[in-house]
């Protein structure tokens, strides 16, 4: 009994004195965790340290004393706009701000109407009229927020049409202390929307267009590294295991982590669409006008996403050195592949640089690397036909065979993303090669070249453009969080008041 | 010029008398798709109902005297918080409602803490501390919700207390009036949210972990449907096309709907994250316990997309009849091919419908067609193997090889989405198999056997539980929006006030 109790009390002694040491691993973790989220994205701090700004500037509605008297307790809607409404984009922000301050009119107008019809039934049945008013109304605009369409653009505006009816007419004021009482609550949410979008637009801004288009750039070169890497990786790495057969394999499995970059661009859809529906609340900013093609970059995603898709199924082969191989198929179709999948990959790196730069400079080396692929795609076509193997072992050529035939699909993907890319440079206008020594490959298409043709040359010499870069993080995160590879909410994907 | 104007005045003549006839157009048109809507998901409608009563209940805070004397303008806060809290999902609602709550009690301590520490320094000091303390509250709050973490479960709660805290701090008032402020906010808070839990939970329940339990089987689904149908769609129309080579096209196009329901599989990470980040809110509901494993849906999740990115390559093979193919290789692999497609779509449709009952009677036929799938796939290597195909045109055997290996691929796929699901079977204590006449395959795991032997059985005479229905609307949706066959909203994708 004694022993127990004296284990004890050492056990809680050692506890006691472990305490400090625990507490101090503790708060080192978490100060690490803190730096690397910040060194991830230093924009993070930037929008936290913007948040407090626009808390402190509509606090001064409270603390100069003429605004006060003016607002009264409504100031209170001051604050809590900024809170709601100040997001990580502009694009975000501007939504929010403008989809509260319509629909809070438009609810007090409506509520104030609704309010006076009741007040007509007399003392008794004003409360049942206005019940059944608020009742239909809640669910009508709670259905229509089911509509894809609505819900994207007007959904935060459909709830607070809702809050502010509830509000306005079951309050038990007059109908005159109403107008007042809404006057003030629509001041004050103007205020408070106006304070965030300035701050928002004017201290270091966070564009959703410029991050819809980094993801974009950045996504293509994602997938452009995989496919560089992807001959050697296959062709090259089986051959030397087929020779050393043991050893190295540490240093080929430290190597691959590049090879995941791919992974994130599978599930980017929610992300892109979210962005670009942000983005259109935009104005003007740098080199993206008021009606920038935003739907143009949900159309290179998909297709950059099909072509991770076919990255996902060839990634299958890396790594399978088990399975027998017919070193003489292999050989026939070694050179091609690896051809095909580095010019392919060259060809999407272009593509990202041209979106990336907004300039149509590097389409001439694109358009060279796709045609390239194209004949290498041809050539293992023929090479193909020609082999004559004889009592061939078809299990042996099996996984060979399959990734050349993806390869070959991966081929005519880069040509459709190509043509997307071209596309994007016709709507978005970017900047002309000044050497036009080589045809871009869409000048087949007379209509692209009629629109090429009727570009505003005052653009071509806009020196306010911004020069965009792209971070290229593609082993610093884990695959499948990192959908997003800067902005950490730019989806908007944040649940409010 | 008269002719002129008299063509207007036709013009306008015309376009006025089209008006009803345009306006009524438009009018059955929005009908048709509010209708669609509803018929898509009846539990819309009823979820627009509950809505309109959760806010009919909490206007009696208003019209019932003695309560609204008691609560005063603070009644408003109750109004509020049913409108942003009530959400479609109980797993949602909960979630918004305890968050709300908590961090309202947290920022009103804090913030008449703040409050009486400024107080201390003098009428002049007391708004410079003040403005400092909420600056760097707001920051510092505003930074913690990008930790991924923080943020799936708690930003709503941040965005409550920044915005609680701000209003308190900020507000004029003494500390004894902001004891009574706080008070009067957090119980209609209180009110408000528990309006919205009873409503929601009570009132025709919408469980968000029901619909990731019914998105997870109703996706194994759609896979095992395309794999019934793949091998006759590939093989045999192949066949038919290459006899009567025209006619009959039309018919293969129309019936290829049902071949697209994968799709959706492919898009659906977000929404069943947010969907199991919400059902961990829940309380037991049906056979659902406090801690079903959520994450063991997550798991059986990742691994039907992977599969579907399989299925997407597969896909690219339909309908490509132009290629040149060699009727001998196809007739050695025909056979096989079809016999894995539609046995491994078969064990996934008994695996879902194991999933959909939550019972391990759909395990053994489940097993044998994952081992026949299998046994087939080792037929398919030996037939390859022995395929002496002289002088063979690899050209021409290249698409089927490709389709075979990737159906292999495909039945190794299902093994490893089998044995998630006998995972999740004993993890979540799904009824067991009355005449256990075959061995389930997971059965050569100890560690399964011994665990699925100390199940309580009381639990398998529960004549409580839910019956499951799944909805194969495969046909009905679009296949790129339509990641969510039933809930509207069940991702919680939703910006609020």
């Amino acid at each position: 009994m004694e022993i127990e109790s004296a284990t004890q009390h050492k056990g809680a002694c050692g506890w006691l004195k472990a305490l400090p040491s625990r507490f101090k691993a503790k708060v080192i973790s978490a100060a690490k965790s803190i730096k690397k989220l910040a060194q991830d994205d230093p924009r993070r701090i930037i929008h936290s340290l913007k948040v407090g700004l626009a808390l402190t500037l509509v606090s001064l509605l409270y603390y100069v004393r003429p605004l006060y008297d003016g607002f009264g307790v409504s100031g209170m809607w001051a604050v809590l706009t900024v809170v709601v409404v100040f997001e990580f984009t502009v694009g975000q922000t501007l939504s929010r701000g403008l989809n509260r301050s319509f629909a809070t009119f438009s609810a007090c107008a409506l509520g104030i109407g609704a309010k006076h019809l009741a007040s007509l039934s007399g003392e008794k049945g004003e409360p049942i009229i206005l019940g059944i008013l608020v009742f239909l109304l809640a669910a009508a605009s709670t259905f229509t927020r089911f509509f894809p369409k609505i819900k994207a653009r007007y959904d935060y505006g459909i709830l607070i049409f809702i809050l502010t009816f509830s509000m306005i007419s079951v309050s038990g004021s007059r109908v005159e202390d109403l107008l007042e009482m809404s006057y003030q609550r629509l001041s004050t949410i103007l205020i408070g929307g106006a304070i965030c979008i300035i701050v928002s637009i004017f201290v270091c801004p966070n564009w959703a267009g410029q991050d819809l288009h980094k993801l974009v750039a950045s996504n293509i070169h994602k997938l452009a590294t995989y496919l560089e890497e992807f001959g050697g990786e296959y062709f090259q790495n089986r051959s030397e295991n087929e020779e050393e057969s043991c050893g190295g394999g540490d240093v080929s499995k430290n190597d691959k982590s590049f090879l995941q970059g791919y992974k994130s661009v599978l599930n980017s859809k929610n992300t892109e669409e979210s962005l670009a529906n942000f983005a259109r609340w935009e104005p003007a900013h740098g080199r993206f006008r008021l009606r920038h093609p935003w739907k143009q970059y949900l159309k290179i995603g998909a297709l950059a996403r099909q072509c991770a898709y076919k990255i996902e199924s060839l990634n299958v082969y890396i790594g399978t050195s088990d399975t027998k191989v017919s070193p003489e198929f292999h050989g026939t179709i070694q050179d091609v592949c690896m051809k095909m999948s580095s010019e392919s990959g060259r060809a999407l790196k272009e593509l990202a640089s041209a979106i990336k730069t907004m300039s149509d400079d590097p389409f001439s080396s694109a358009n060279a690397y796709v045609e390239t692929s194209k004949t290498a795609a041809n050539e293992l076509k023929v090479a193909l036909e020609s082999a004559s193997l004889n009592n061939v072992d078809i299990r042996a050529i099996l996984p060979s065979a399959t990734v050349a035939s993806t390869l070959i699909e991966i081929v005519s993907c880069v040509e459709k993303i190509s043509e997307a890319v071209h596309e994007l440079s016709n709507l978005a206008h970017f900047k002309k090669i000044r050497e036009a020594n080589v045809l871009p490959e869409s000048s087949k298409q007379p209509h692209n070249l009629l629109h090429r043709g009727s570009v505003n040359p005052v653009l071509d010499g806009d020196s306010n453009h911004v020069v965009i870069t792209i971070d290229h993080e593609t082993t610093d995160h884990s695959p499948e969080n990192d959908q997003n590879p800067k902005g950490p909410n730019p989806a908007g994907l944040r649940p409010q008041v």
